[in-house]
Parts: structure tokens; C-alpha cells; sequence
């Protein structure tokens, strides 16, 4: 395996340590929950996590306006509830505590008992579920894959507003429940910690609707043009979205170049126009990655003009703007 | 071969229209230039380019206080002097155009070309040539690496700041001089416009001193712990630094997951650390990459006050910051 790490078992936290020396308003406490160094001292504070090996998912979002803490779990593994229990107490402002859970099983279950142990600290928490893979047929069995970077974004900028815990949770839900992604990948991504590839691929074919965690996709095809694989990833999309006006995120997967993100972009973006939707904002980038799988996502969100606002305000993260 | 292209000859317009579409204060003008949309009226102007595949080198640096105007070759050749004086005429604000050039045969050429039918056209233009990579023995014949990227940064500092061409040229020269960089690969860079790999590694080997055009580097290695490729890797460029109080770059091929970034930023600060080396600055990321190359460069700048003023100043550019 050709992986640039020391030993498999120093992973995370020699990842954290990088990312701590790279980016001194960040610190870590238990080991693995990053926080911001200058503590939101009112307002409802913003919690996410999980597994690690989507960076900048979840770390590279701690900062003014997006997260207070990300909870990392070891590559592709939830964090345990102690772990998740640490950053709520951490950041608890008096004003309540949102956890924005991406919707695996792990995770669902980890952030709930945390969230229960935390009532018995009386510390008021509400949890956002994201679910918006629509690889996955049946909604309450969707993966959150992309979308929960916009939800961390829109999350941070109403919380700055002085957004009560309530309200937050319920509109950070509404518009998550909203957002829609699909993911494609040319080669699958490796492990570090096992040395093994995520999925079997052939050199001819790519994969359409993969997770975020090496899990295999609806269907493996021959390799195709690029404007031919964003056909087939846009249509079951817009099946589920409905406004004219959007924001669309093109997200690499970790192993794709800026080049071809751009072009990617190219073709959402002529597909789009040809159905009559107009795209309000572009995010280009690696937000929710798979170690380095090579590939995307496409994620489309509703536009409105107060999230056009709050995924447009300046924030620190050199991760998301 | 696997790439989210449409024709491989349209790889290099693909991906200027989607950046325009992504980056709506960019303009493209004589096909492969990209412009700032809000043209700077006053001031020395910045010009770089050359061969395209090292995104977002250059044009993802076309924005305020960075290059006025980036000129786009095909994957890995240099642009046309024609392109060049295209860019020079369209940026010029009738104080001079300051040239940031990568040391290669052809750019060199060609942008001295571009210089020498700009001044038949009265306009000043200076030239500033980037040879940062050590693994190349004799200095005059030093490649220009992510070196460059930190002279963009500083030219379009100090051209706002006022300075003048002269002092400009001379300044961004002395300061890119003391600049010094080198890089390893885990894996080669799938050409797309030929669909051959840059170079033949095996599956248990790493190329230190590699080139970012798929050059072969200095040595072939078996795979080996990241901490070990770091001290590899700067032992020969601390050798040509001559502060003790350094800028430091970790630059990502393009295929780098964020992950493996943070853990070889973290053997990097600890081996400084060991040589009294002080870091004042981190710049962590995919800022001058080889297509989907899996590996990294590291970049060692002596720090002042200015060049650290230059460098953290904010810019619009999602790419430097």
C-alpha cells in the first residue's frame, strides 16, 4: 500500500496533528474532538462528526459561522458517545447544543446517546438527521453524503444570527431535507488502516451512486463521457427537486483534480440550463471526500435568498468559500 | 483510461468554462487567458501561465492581489507568444506588466517573445523566472515549481501596495530566489490528452525529486513511512536555507487526499522543529499540482515581516488562503 502515513494506527490523530499545526485557531481536546480556540461564548453552539476520511469533512468546518466542534471517529467509524459527549460539553454556550448527524446507523445511535447523556447534564440538545443520497430508493434509509457541509454552513450562519435552539433545528431540517446529492467514482478508494480498496472496479468501468465509504454503487458502467455521466447522475436528482432556482455543489471525492471538477462543472451546467433551471451559486470543490477516491458528487439545494446568504458569508475555513 | 472528460481535446476550453461558470469574476478572453472581470486601472499588472494540468495553477490565481491575467497552454506545454501578448494588452494599465515565469525551455521562450512584441507596442513589461526546485543539481537549470504560486502572491501584494516595475521585477525576483522546493510521488500523472502515465513506477515504490510534468525524479525508493520521506526530502533543502525563521508550504500533486497533507504537515513541523528551525507560516493544500498525481512538494521560504504580510493578506481566490 502506498500511503503517506507512519504507521496505520497514528492516522487520525497524526492527521488532527497536521491540521492543528496548519490551522492555529483550532484546538483538540479528548484526543479527537476539534474545537474552535475561540469558544463561542453565546448562541446556540453547532456539533457534527463522525467518521474520518471525508476531509475537510468534519474538522476543516470548525471555525466562525459553521462548526464549533467536529467529534472524529477512525476512518470510516463512528465516534463513541464519551467522545461526542466532550465536544457538547465543550461548547455549550448555555443555549443549547445542535448535532448534525449524517444518517448511519452508528452515528445515529452514538450522537443519540450522547445527546441523552448530556439531558442528564442538563444540557439542552437537538439533533438535524441528513439524508440526502438519493442513490439510497427508500428516504428514511439514505445516506447523508455532501449535503451536510451545506447544512453545517447554513447551521453556523443562523446560530450567528441568534437563532434559538428550537428554530434552528427545525430550519436547518427543513432545508436539509431539501438538499439532494448523487455520487459517482472512477477507482475506489484505499484504506490506510486495512490496506484494502473499498469496492472492486475493473479498468473499463466506473461506478454510479457510491457512498462515501467505499460502498458500492446502483450500477457499474463502461466507461463514459463525461457529459453522459452527468446526465445520468442529474436526472434521478432533479426527479426529486422542486424549485427552478438552485445552488449547486460539484464535490470531489479526494483523488479528482480542480481540472476536472471544472469540467464537470461544464456539463451540470449545460444540463441544467437545457431544463430550465437556474443556478444561483456554484461550490467547486473537495467538501465531502473518500480518502482519495476518484470521482464526484452532485448536490443540489433549493435556492432562497437567506441561504444564498448564509452559504456566501466569509468564514475563516480555507475548506468551505 | 478513466477521466471525466468529453474529448480529450476539449480538455483545456472544458476546463476554463467551468471555472468561469464557478468564478464569476473571471473572464476568458483569446480562448485560453483568463482575466480578472474588474481589470485593475492603476499599477503595475501580473501576467503568469504556461502549460495547463497544475490547476489551480495558474488561472485559479487571477483575482485581486494575486495575477491580473493567467495564460492557459495545453496539458503540460507552453502557451503561444501570441496568448502571452494577448494577456499583457488586456492587463496593461500603462504602468508595466511584470512576467511570472516557471523555468522551462519553452515558456521562457515564448514569454520572452511576448515581451519583446509588447515593447514594439510601447508597453514596459519585466520578467521575474522561478527556479525553486533543488532536485536539480545546477541552478540555472532548476525547474519553477509551487515556488511560483508564492510569487504570484507577493508580486500582486507589492504591485497594490504601488511599488513599481523596476523595484517590482527586482524584489518578486531576490525573494523567489530564496525559495526553495521539492517533491515526491506515490503514484504518476494520467496524461489525458495522451492517456499514458507520466512515468513507470512499481506497485512498492516511491520517485523523490519528481518534476511536475510527469518528470522522473531523482531516485526510485521502496515504499517507505511518511516521516522518513520528509527527512528525505528536506534534508537537501535546508541545505539551501539560510533563516532560521521559515514560510512552509505542503503542496498536494492533486490526487493527495487533505488527510494525508495534514499527516506529512505534521512530520514536517517536528522535523524543523529538530533543525531550530522556526515555522512562522503554513500553507497546506493543492496550490501548483500534476494532474491526478498522488504525492507532494514542500516549499521553504525565508520569512520577514513583508513576505508574511504578503502572503496571509486575504484574497477572493478560493485557492490561496
Amino acid at each position: 500500500m502506498k500511503k503517506l502515513i507512519k504507521e496505520k494506527t497514528d492516522y487520525l490523530a497524526d492527521m488532527l496533528a497536521g491540521m492543528k499545526i496548519a490551522n492555529d485557531d483550532i484546538d483538540i481536546i479528548a484526543d479527537t474532538v476539534v474545537v474552535r480556540k475561540n469558544k463561542k461564548t453565546e448562541g446556540v453552539a453547532i456539533v457534527s462528526g463522525g467518521g474520518s476520511g471525508h476531509e475537510p469533512a468534519h474538522a476543516g468546518y470548525v471555525t466562525d459561522g459553521m462548526l464549533d466542534a467536529a467529534v472524529c471517529g477512525e476512518i470510516f467509524t463512528s465516534p463513541t458517545p464519551d467522545k461526542i459527549l466532550s465536544a457538547i460539553k465543550a461548547v455549550d454556550t448555555g443555549q443549547g447544543v445542535l448535532l448534525i448527524v449524517k444518517n448511519y446507523a452508528g452515528d445515529v445511535m452514538n450522537f443519540e446517546m450522547a445527546q441523552d447523556m448530556a439531558a442528564m447534564e442538563d444540557i439542552e440538545v437537538a439533533t438535524v438527521i441528513v439524508k440526502d443520497d438519493v442513490a439510497v430508493e427508500e428516504p428514511s434509509q439514505r445516506r447523508g453524503v455532501a449535503g451536510t457541509v451545506l447544512a453545517h454552513k447554513y447551521a453556523g450562519y443562523l446560530a450567528e444570527q441568534g437563532t434559538d435552539l428550537h428554530s434552528l433545528q427545525s430550519r436547518v431540517q427543513t432545508f436539509v431535507d431539501s438538499v439532494k446529492s448523487i455520487g459517482m467514482a472512477l477507482t475506489p478508494p484505499m484504506v490506510p488502516t486495512t490496506g484494502q480498496y473499498g469496492f472492486d472496479i475493473d479498468a473499463d468501468e466506473i461506478e454510479l451512486g457510491i457512498g462515501i465509504h467505499g460502498e458500492k454503487g446502483l450500477s457499474k458502467e463502461p466507461v463514459q463521457p463525461v457529459d453522459t455521466i452527468v446526465s445520468h447522475l442529474l436526472q434521478p436528482l432533479l426527479a426529486e427537486i422542486e424549485t427552478d432556482d438552485v445552488i449547486v455543489m460539484v464535490n470531489g471525492m479526494g483523488g479528482t483534480p480542480i481540472s476536472e471538477l471544472n469540467i464537470v462543472t461544464k456539463y451540470v451546467s449545460e444540463y441544467c440550463e437545457a431544463k430550465n433551471l437556474a443556478v444561483k451559486h456554484w461550490l467547486v470543490g473537495d467538501y465531502m471526500t473518500s480518502l482519495d477516491m476518484q470521482g464526484f458528487s452532485i448536490t443540489l439545494a433549493p435556492y432562497s435568498e437567506t441561504v444564498l446568504t448564509a452559504l456566501t458569508q466569509t468564514t475563516a475555513s480555507r475548506y468551505f468559500n
